[in-house]
């Protein structure tokens, strides 16, 4: 038996899988509760900044700031859905993403969006990603919040 | 003959050619001045969002903002490069990056970046994304601002 | 005779001089356009910092933060009420407020805000403030964007 | 016996009441950890706004978004203070703040401010704002995130 929450992932998961430009990511859903969800981005080396000049030989591989951003920007706005009358119907458009970056992020990517408010119209997330450094310790890469346009009914 | 900004254009060009994640999106550069920088994502399907409920018959199919974000950092970042001592080897991070979306994108992305200030350690831009209206009309979709650290020398 | 122009900013100058916060800081309207606004606050010794060693006689007394943010807010929100269709009795709400720190501000505060969307239910503002530098230059002291909900008639 | 954690926050007390503007808004330290800053601004007519045709019978007043900026720029950057090699002398500069606005705020301001990372250069906290409701109940009215930049030694 399927309970409501893993419906809604999987709904979700199956979204996404259709979405080109999120499934290229390689987003998954990993959870969805009412005002948490946590969904992460595997590290690839396509993903990943190397130095202008080429030389990067001493120094580790890191994401772009702009896939950690589409992560944030994404599992805010998700996050918001099951407060909506009908989370999957029920529109929900980013207004403002703000992200500060903490460390170059170096392994998988893993985001867990809280909801802090979502009012009449507007719905606003805190999100942070965490990623393994090389020493082999999880740590936060990256902080945002997002603040959203909820179109209800 | 090839000017200083063309050739500085040509090698940034050539390294977002190198890099997976910005050229599966397809970044262009269209001109590079000292405090100006003007980059391209054409629009493309794969990249576009689409409903939860996969009906979408009455909209026209709009870029995810998490693309947006990333053609704002990375322009905003890279309009720093011009000021460093070492443009191409000298360092650039980002701290914070704020976008606020104003339109949904239905057309190829252009990004303007200008650089407010180059501080000995930090600089910040602001980056305006403009792109062709269903009414035929460019419009401005997205404004944000970006700080980063700046490492010279 | 008074133009349109002139009657809102001597309005809002009169509104600004019966709200205590405001009054306190010294704000003042400088001039009043369909898309952009002028705003100051003048250099007040009561508004800076002092090093908490209060050890400062080797820099320049600067404004506080919270002064510019209050600025760059105030700025951004009325800038957009030209375009609102009640402009005086409409509302305006902060949805996000960024603001990005370029210089110490050790002069007047210059704030000049420029609509960059009016849209049915948000609006965007982005706000320069500038300040003459201890050599007598005018520079950016900080750049910031305002995200506002607009309530229309 | 005064504890450190107490002896820090008398000391940065005092620092706030010489301080013209953080004494004005009636600025309080609450507690002072090693993480973790809870400083208030108690609730003062003079610090709220009217709407502008005067006419706010059907509302109550609420403090201007400027003040809740303020007081989460000051908590975020005096949190990162603990863990500076000298939390007095080495200097917080503030390179961005972003504020989301959730509630109006009608009662004192409680901040509640997080380190979220404290590297070499650059320090990020999340603050978050709490008001009582009209309805008795504490509630967030904004949240927000600075970025400083930390001078060590």
């Amino acid at each position: 038996m399927i309970d409501e929450a893993d419906d809604a992932a999987a709904f979700l998961q199956a979204y996404i899988d259709a979405h080109g430009y999120l499934s290229w990511l390689g987003t998954q859903v990993e959870s969805m509760e009412r005002d948490r969800l946590v969904m992460t981005i595997p590290f690839d080396e396509k993903l990943t900044n190397t130095r202008p000049n080429g030389d990067d030989d001493d120094e580790t591989a890191n994401i772009h700031g702009g896939v950690a951003a589409t992560l944030i920007d994404t599992a805010g706005g998700i996050a918001l859905r099951p407060a909506l009358d009908d989370p999957m119907e029920d529109g929900v458009a980013t207004i403002n993403l703000n992200v500060n970056y903490l460390r170059p992020a170096t392994g998988d990517l893993i985001a867990t969006a809280d909801v802090i408010r979502s009012g009449s119209s507007v719905g606003v997330s805190t999100v942070t990603l965490e990623s393994e450094a090389p020493d082999g310790e999880m740590k936060p890469v990256a902080t945002g919040q997002g603040a959203y346009r909820l179109f209800r009914g």
